[in-house]
């Protein structure tokens, strides 16, 4: 199985400029960590407010004439929805997004804002993968899958990430990312450990939703219910499974993967509105809830770098952490 | 009565290196202006959370070594006090800080984690000038005040705002900020019209705390009472009156100064926590009420700024927000 490699991600980069932005680090002093330097990768200040406009925007750009006058289609619990309609809408290309009830409304609503038509699905009775085959084969000019993390394209697009934060950070020495699907982690781990080795790379999810953990555990592909994944607050992270490929990625690239609780998440959450003053969604505290729970079990680390996913939160959940 | 200058505000810029972030200009795309381009100027992502760093760093940083030896007061609603704190903790200084009881509490926790000694007094029965006399006076050894806004190194510091996003935006044409005290709105006011006179820079008040507008339109300081500017729900700017030095560094520099109702300050804050992704204090949110308010009247523009003040909010304030 071919993994990306460094002209993967260097070819990702040239093509997202002007669609994706480089977003800057944001120091983040934690005094308790002391002399530990943290810094915030706030991929929520994207356009669409999370790291997804960057893979797939790369596949989007990267299809051909052809391909692209047949339209897209995604599937997605909101932020890969978003991503895809966003480059949709700027090449010109039609988008079709299949999506979940249950996902928040702010990214449902967000979705047809760029123009994109969205087919809702029932998360406990149907597989989006099933949804969106369905589609595909009723369609007279089928649309082209833009998958939301399985795609060599995906994978390097969100890898970026990577190539931006060891260039504003060569000392870097810890990057602590969420990881759902496994591209974020996977194109970013990819990068970090082509461009240098020593640093070291940790995914982190929810206690709830560990699929990722036991697979890499189990050395091969783990997963979980909907019933169980569905329970945690970080709607971001509750695939199911990673895919062979995100899979592969993780095996050869990724150090670890660690996972907390709903109330260290919620905590950290609390804490990223309060003293960062982003806006983030839940699943964008998972690095800063691991940070703060395994310290002391984590590598050693001057300058650690936390990946904010996403800030694409409902304002009921907004309020609830606020409330905390 | 000397204005500062192109000098007084590079040498504070360099001062600052060190203690105040170049804050990068973010991009918020609004349809219904385009093709105006709008950007954001995010000073609630300083480490204290908003501009007033910039002021109280270059004032501090500019004491002798004696006057650092007494320590510093500071009297202020909040951030202004933050600043303070902030800067003297970082050089070694004791700071002492007068605060309204009607504070928000996040800011006086924030400048008590700081360090700094924080004296509370009620706005309703004392001025926080008399308080601060009163104190200097009773000192052996008094410390140096540092004005939140009438001071030339202070107008200097909040003018390197306007350094800032000059050279990251040379096409700009309209700024619109928060006018208070006047340092910040008088410094970045002098800063632009120094580098590029034809940019308009527009000040923003609430209506319930318009007496910098009135000053304007009078040709002369007018001061509000206390009662009244205490209505609004943008503390940041509660301020009875601007000082003779800002008053004229606002004649000489500024645009005009345009006034907003509580209720489109509340819908322009929700939407730059929603849009935006920043968690803002009421007071960022007045040049997009203005803008969004007064567009049809406010000079044409292709590339505007809206320079958002702050990030410290209460996180009751902001669920009140949300929940609009």
């Amino acid at each position: 199985m071919k993994l990306i490699d460094l002209a993967d991600l260097q070819q990702a980069q040239q093509r997202l400029r002007g669609m994706a932005r480089h977003t800057s680090l944001l120091p983040y002093p934690l005094p308790e960590l002391a002399p530990e330097q943290v810094y915030l990768k706030p991929e929520s200040l994207q356009p669409i407010g999370s790291f997804k406009i960057r893979g797939a925007g790369n596949r989007i750009l990267a299809l051909s004439e052809a391909e692209r006058a047949r339209g897209v289609l995604a599937y997605s619990s909101g932020n890969h929805a978003q991503g895809v309609a966003y480059a949709a809408r700027q090449l010109g290309i039609n988008a079709t997004i299949i999506m979940p009830t249950n996902a928040p409304q702010v990214k449902i609503a967000a979705t047809r804002a760029l123009g994109a038509e969205v087919i809702l699905y029932d998360p406990a009775l149907e597989k989006r993968e099933a949804v969106a085959a369905r589609l595909l084969a009723s369609a007279p000019e089928p649309p082209v899958l833009v998958p939301p993390f399985d795609d060599a394209y995906v994978i390097a697009g969100q890898g970026t990430v990577g190539l931006e934060l060891f260039a504003d950070l060569p000392e870097v020495e810890l990057v602590l990312a969420p990881v759902g699907g496994g591209g974020l982690l996977g194109g970013v781990a990819a990068a970090l450990k082509l461009l240098k080795p020593s640093v070291k790379i940790i995914g982190v999810e929810p206690e709830l939703a560990a699929d990722a953990q036991a697979s890499l555990r189990a050395g091969r592909v783990v997963e979980w219910a909907a019933a169980d994944t569905n329970r945690t607050l970080a709607d971001g992270v509750r695939t199911l499974a990673l895919s062979e490929l995100t899979f592969q990625h993780l095996r050869q690239y990724a150090d670890d993967i660690v996972t907390v609780s709903e109330a260290d998440l919620r905590a950290a959450a609390r804490r990223l509105l309060l003293e960062a003053r982003l806006v983030i969604e839940p699943t964008a505290a998972l690095p800063l809830a691991a940070l703060l729970r395994h310290r002391a079990t984590l590598p050693p680390s001057r300058h650690t770098v936390l990946i904010l996913s996403g800030g694409n939160a409902d304002p009921a959940t907004l309020i609830e952490l606020l409330r905390d």
